[in-house]
């Protein structure tokens, strides 16, 4: 059974699972696969060609579907071609670029964005705020807080004498950069208000407000040292100096952050 | 409503927007998603899955597909689950590999080609004769002069501070050859006629002729020492050893280029 | 005509070719392609929207599909988006992630799996138990021995001067294990037993037992010398340490091989 809320639009060649739950507003673009389990919240829409509670590995022995519920939050855009596992749930306002593909038990918050073609291999957590460019891949065991910018072809690996069955997740504290075409070794934890950058391999822990690059990377400077090239102004913790889609948008970072302190402490 | 000319092939599955024109000997595989205001010229064949004019951010917003038209000139093979958005032009004798994402606004010429999982930002310019292999990415303001070569897992960057409202393209000019799995930083040149080496981070402008590599990319040496390791002759320039699929494929550059010359004086 | 096996499941959507050979218990899930002449063994599981026996060129140039036969072994599991070329055959126990690609001309052995979003060129031969992760690049001409790991984001190239019409594909031999990102430069030999760091760029042949590591790749250590974390025993040579998934995974790397030498005698 699928249960529709109010002007929910499904378009042809989708398939619907059993258990079903789509919420007021949601589409559906074209031959869709929505397994068992699957709930889309408000809003959400959905590109073509996606499959969304994907089979899993009882399937592919007993070709049972198992019960692998998967729950996406309110208006989510999940761009075409997109392939989401169950036993999942995904925060409000999730983007995805074409062709990302997110394994089961993965915990993500809100306001995250992966892009084209990124691998979540599932079992991890991602906080809120965290934008993965395209072409991320994030293993298993991976904790990312809040805020956490992530550039394309960028790498975080899990298994330190491979081939193991041990698994040491990387861990990136809150608003960490990782640029393009890094690779983060296991077990490192990058601490926040970091830079990693590009093309850096990261074989162990970065402290905090450092950048790091160079294969194997190094600390090259601290972030406070890095100025805007046409303003000669300090850009980082990028906090102060970028707003876009952040929740201090309207006014600043440090106004946000008293507000929320103000709340926590009612 | 559709514009269709002779001998067009659409194949089952496939769903048609308006205002779409197939010439003749337009071929359609499987499945497409062929949204509104898309125009295939003459010959052109795209495989099955393949998703062109596909929604952008409006869409999202309003569920009014917006006008983004998207021209494909004569004679491309699109290769299946290719993504293209509209506001685009493309050439003729295009080709994409599979699952190839190319976003909107980007103006490519003609004879280009993007390998399997190459993912083109959009708002970008691309010359004629632009050969890029497998898994490309090549970020938003970037630049490509007429017969480059990109080797496979090149990303071209464009934000200097990440993350940050600047974007600041890579410009690479006519016949350099980006090697394998390659980092060009935001703001980059790179001149005529130069090598960068496989696994290069370049982080400053490379000069004409020369050939660079490591991380960071440094210079290693000129084009012309490079020797066929079994003819013992000079490799580059390439133009001059090599021409497959080059417009002076039937003679040499230097006698085609001065064909070309004496067209361009008329 | 379509030759069915008993139990076979062929969901909606699905397009089957001319002799297509589907065996005993084959599932195929929606919307696949599966073209001419493709064989699926017993067993066998092909996910939602896969291309199996995919167009080559000589379709694009003629629209005749030719004859290019696809033979894939008992009890494979493709996963969804997978392309996979024909004139080429596969073993037994064959695995893909999402959306992968497989170009004609692959000799693939027994209980191979290649991850998400790999990349095989074709023209290439590739051994038993060889594993490869997500986004796996192999060019055409790789030769890849028994027992090999590969991981996320390698490349293994063939172009010694690009541009030009040569080929020398990399050689893997058994046992050696490719870390995530690195780079595989035309012509270079791995040999057995070997680990190649994360974000290795390997420009020349590697020595039995050997670490490499960096950009370039400088020999580090030798395999002997790397002690697991927690238990301070050796890892390396991994058939030692490591059995899931392996023919030994019920006894150990010795006993099976000495029954499989005693087999070889008989």
């Amino acid at each position: 059974m699928v249960k529709k809320g109010n002007n929910v639009i499904v378009k042809e060649g989708v398939i619907l699972g059993e258990n079903v739950v789509l919420e007021d507003d949601v589409f559906i673009d074209y031959n869709c696969i929505i397994r068992d389990n699957v709930t889309l919240k408000k809003g959400t829409m959905v590109g073509a060609n996606c499959i969304l509670g994907e089979y899993q590995m009882d399937f592919f022995k007993t070709r049972n579907p198992g019960k692998h519920p998967l729950v996406i939050g309110e208006n989510a855009i999940i761009r075409s071609g997109t392939i989401i596992y169950g036993d999942s749930t995904i925060g409000d306002h999730f983007q995805t670029g074409h062709n990302v593909t997110i394994r089961e038990k993965a915990k993500i918050g809100n306001h995250v964005s992966f892009g084209t073609l990124s691998d979540i291999q599932g079992d991890c957590e991602i906080g809120n705020y965290v934008r993965a460019h395209s072409n991320v891949h994030i293993g298993q065991k991976s904790v990312i807080d809040d805020f956490v910018w992530i550039f394309p072809y960028t790498v975080l690996m899990n298994d330190p004498t491979p081939p193991s069955e041990v698994m040491l997740g990387v861990h990136i504290e809150s608003f960490a950069i990782v640029a393009t075409g890094s690779l983060l070794l296991p077990g490192v934890t990058v601490e926040k208000d970091t830079l990693i950058a590009a093309g850096s391999v990261v074989i162990k822990d970065v402290k905090e407000t450092s950048i790091v690059g160079g294969n194997p990377a190094k600390v090259i400077s601290d972030i406070s040292k890095i100025k805007n090239r046409f303003t000669g102004e300090k850009v980082y913790p990028w906090r102060y100096t970028f707003k876009r889609g952040m929740p201090w948008e309207d006014s600043d970072y440090d106004t946000w952050y008293a507000q929320i302190e103000k709340q926590l402490k009612i």
